[in-house]
């Protein structure tokens, strides 16, 4: 069954990192989105405007007529707007963008229930190529969630059905992957800041790393320190975190897990 | 001054990851490498092969006639097997490729001390394009200095000369940017595959954190649970971990310095 996306009418309740990579994303492929939501006003024109959609700041003045609202709140906000997101919206698909929020954080009064996750670590500042975005999909039935795939399928041609639980799992897999690595970027940032050492160094470094695990098992792949256990380079480094409790520590913990596994 | 590199006659004692990329790099720009030494004959004969040199598996048949000896042993065996490294040979350029050991490493009775780093992630089953490589070298005086910044400006447009000091400080931002990078991959595939999900699903994820590196500061391109400290996800994400305390500990150590930072 094909479904043409120009009858359905698109509401994003939302404007932070991920809905402005995703409205972006539709509005490339001629998918027209009809509002945008944001309590913030400056967030809700600036994705409006480039989306060419009409915006609020008033959850009451949200239209009631689309056909799919994709609610992109941080879970914190989703859980406590709630009440306020579904009023007059029972006939509608209602997907939610989140990792961890299951399919049934939608009340029953929402009969058409969705889940609409892109995987990817969003910036308002940098907008990405959608295409080999893995975008995980769920619904309560075969007909939204058909509707979610081709949504979808406009913008990524890396589109899969995921239950509430494999996606946590995902998420959870990604706060390391994404997140924690980003940190370790940060981590080294801070350190050759105070060394006086440009960041830029580490660019080659951190490019083959990231390289290296399209093709070998990032478990394979280490080397360092670590992986052989070299106590006096361990040391060393230990002691020039002296100054460091926390990065010290981090250190540690890391190294004895590398060395592990 | 400019130096021809074909009148300097070149050995190197190691055959490891860092090893065999260099000599390869070498090799493909026709800089000759008379012989190479490993204990390991599996190891001193392939990287002889594919660079077309002589090997031997024993220390005292290392020739001493070189000009200039590329050391890249584990800093452990290179500190080990000083003594007989460099007897006879007092009066070549001795460089080590340690990003931890200083300079005078070297004892006193070589004259011709010298560093060669390059600041990489290097596998022998992944030969890496030197050209974009940070090499830091550094040498007890300017002639030889200037060798092997002619020496490396050969595989690599980035030559940087460095202290001891300072190398020793990249090396450990080195650390978090790659090592630590690379465990919380394996972390995350680790994870996966308990989940009995692809790793692949991370592949688009972690290469956009690393592009991002490259535009954004790490500090300021953060996204995820930690950054908004959301409790919540926090909480649900240890409760996943239950069964892997060392993990558990990771990620709650690691989301407090995020937030902290």
């Amino acid at each position: 069954m094909s479904i043409n996306m120009e009858e359905n009418k698109i509401v994003f309740i939302g404007a932070g990192n991920l809905a402005t990579n995703l409205a972006k994303a539709f509005c490339d492929k001629h998918i027209k989105i009809d509002q945008i939501y944001s309590r913030t006003e400056l967030s809700a024109k600036t994705l409006a405007d480039a989306v060419e959609a009409d915006y609020t700041t008033t959850l009451e003045d949200i239209v009631n007529d689309a056909d799919i609202y994709i609610v992109s709140l941080k879970d914190d906000a989703l859980t406590e707007l709630m009440p306020k997101i579904i009023v007059g919206k029972e006939k509608a698909l209602m997907a939610h963008t989140s990792g961890s929020l299951p399919l049934d954080i939608w009340p029953d009064s929402i009969k058409r229930k969705g889940v609409f996750y892109p995987l990817q670590t969003f910036s308002k500042q940098r907008i990405v190529d959608f295409r080999n975005i893995h975008t995980f999909v769920e619904s309560n039935n075969p007909a939204d969630l058909n509707l979610l795939k081709q949504l979808a399928g406009c913008v990524t041609d890396e589109v899969t059905e995921l239950s509430s639980e494999k996606r946590r799992q995902i998420h959870l897999a990604a706060v390391f992957a994404c997140n924690f690595t980003n940190h370790m970027y940060a981590l080294a940032e801070k350190l050759l800041k105070k060394y006086d050492l440009p960041f830029d160094y580490m660019l080659p470094l951190i490019e083959e790393t990231e390289r290296k695990a399209h093709v070998l098992s990032p478990k394979e792949a280490q080397t360092g320190p670590a992986v052989r256990y070299d106590e006096r380079i361990i040391n060393k480094h230990l002691d020039l975190l002296a100054d460091e409790p926390e990065m010290q520590q981090i250190y540690q913990l890391i190294s004895k897990s590398i060395h592990k596994l």
